[in-house]
């Protein structure tokens, strides 16, 4: 691979300015970029040049520069969560309508969990979660899911942190955290009253493609005392659509 | 930009290498990429290796490849059609539910319509769009909406063709399609019996967002007499979605 005179590779470089966008910055100036991407400005202007010219990304009027409509058109064509998501996507939107919350999708990628999936309503309790968003596997319920069913090793190095905190509630202890993953297997939900805010309750359930756990799918409501009464429904949700990602089409 | 021997810049070589994945071809092995992307085995290999670290890229157990979750989370997480997306995500599981068809949803990108979520039931009629999936202007109602509402230099150029055919009911010809896009801008909507395949009508609205159209909102149902029904539901719903769209949150 082609290298930059200080050792770099051009692909890491592309690498560094896709990252200087994200959620809250989706749209960046040349020096903002460089300044995120810490990388020089010429090199950055000639790469973003290049990076445009085949549509990976693409400037606005003010010559602001976003992520291209082709970058993604590339990466979700042949996405591995495609079929994942639009399999989801009819159930998702069957549970919003019956309970009236979020609810999100998530699967497990490295240490962490990955939203691709999000259903949210005007006036829902707050979620913290966003598509293509991420979260610490023991902070959230969706989380927890993944990583009761995560292969064994994953789950030692994940259980023996460091343990990032959100609120009071967060599982940050060792014990607790093994206890609540083998409560998890056993019941076959993670109910989180608190864990990411004080003032929502996460309830999560896994997702599986032919007996295998690919996703979890996770319910965000008021932290109150009827939070219980919407395992069952979730639950079955999530029964349904495992059923629908297991017949081969 | 650092160019190989052939005089083909790295970031050349990247694109085609993504390029070569698709719908019908999630996983390939470096052999049929090298076939697909037209790039010595030995240029491939070693790009892939590179772009495998990255994340853009992932191998499975039997090293075949495929694109990679952080690629896909790059793309997605400041992608422009995100808002879009998630605005009009509940708008069609709603349409869906109540009309029983499927529904998706398509931006204007370049002299074609890009889906960008789409909606389907077991049991709908037959339809040929995809999520990132394309299809040209003149031949699907949402192209139609699309182009009635593109810049006038846009569809100047659209207008005078090519204009590819699917069936017999297809739009080919110039001045048909001319008269077809003032009814369109006219009425609000675009009726397409039979345009891309025999059995199915194509329906298509405007999404606006402040007044500027931004989407064309589609549903794909059999092509019987009862097919115009439907064009007053789909109204409301790209009416309803619009309304949300340019609501400042």
């Amino acid at each position: 691979m082609a290298r930059s005179s200080s050792g770099e590779s051009v692909l890491t470089r592309v690498v560094r300015i896709f990252e200087s966008f994200g959620p809250d910055s989706p749209v960046l100036t040349v020096s903002e970029i460089s300044r995120r991407a810490r990388l020089p400005l010429a090199t950055v202007s000639r790469m973003v040049d290049e990076m445009t010219r085949h549509g990976l990304l693409a400037r606005d009027e003010r010559r602001r520069v976003r992520i291209g409509t082709r970058m993604w058109e590339l990466a979700e064509r042949a996405s591995p969560m495609l079929r994942l998501r639009e399999t989801a996507v009819p159930f998702m939107g069957d549970l919003q309508s019956v309970v009236g919350h979020s609810t999100q999708l998530g699967v497990l990628d490295g240490t962490e969990v990955l939203f691709v999936e999000r259903f949210t309503a005007p006036g829902s309790v707050v979620n913290l979660t966003r598509i293509a968003g991420r979260m610490p596997l023991n902070a959230s319920s969706s989380g927890l899911v993944l990583l009761a069913h995560a292969p064994a090793d994953l789950r030692e190095r994940v259980v023996r942190g460091p343990l990032p905190a959100f609120t009071d509630a967060t599982i940050v202890d060792e014990r607790t955290l093994r206890a609540t993953l083998a409560d998890v297997r056993a019941r076959g939900f993670a109910f989180c009253p608190g864990h990411v805010h004080p003032d929502a309750t996460g309830i999560a359930v896994p997702v599986r493609a032919s007996g295998q756990v690919v996703a979890a799918l996770g319910l965000v409501v008021p932290n109150d005392d009827q939070a219980w009464s919407l395992i069952r429904p979730l639950q079955l949700t999530g029964l349904a659509l495992s059923r629908a990602l297991s017949t081969h089409r």
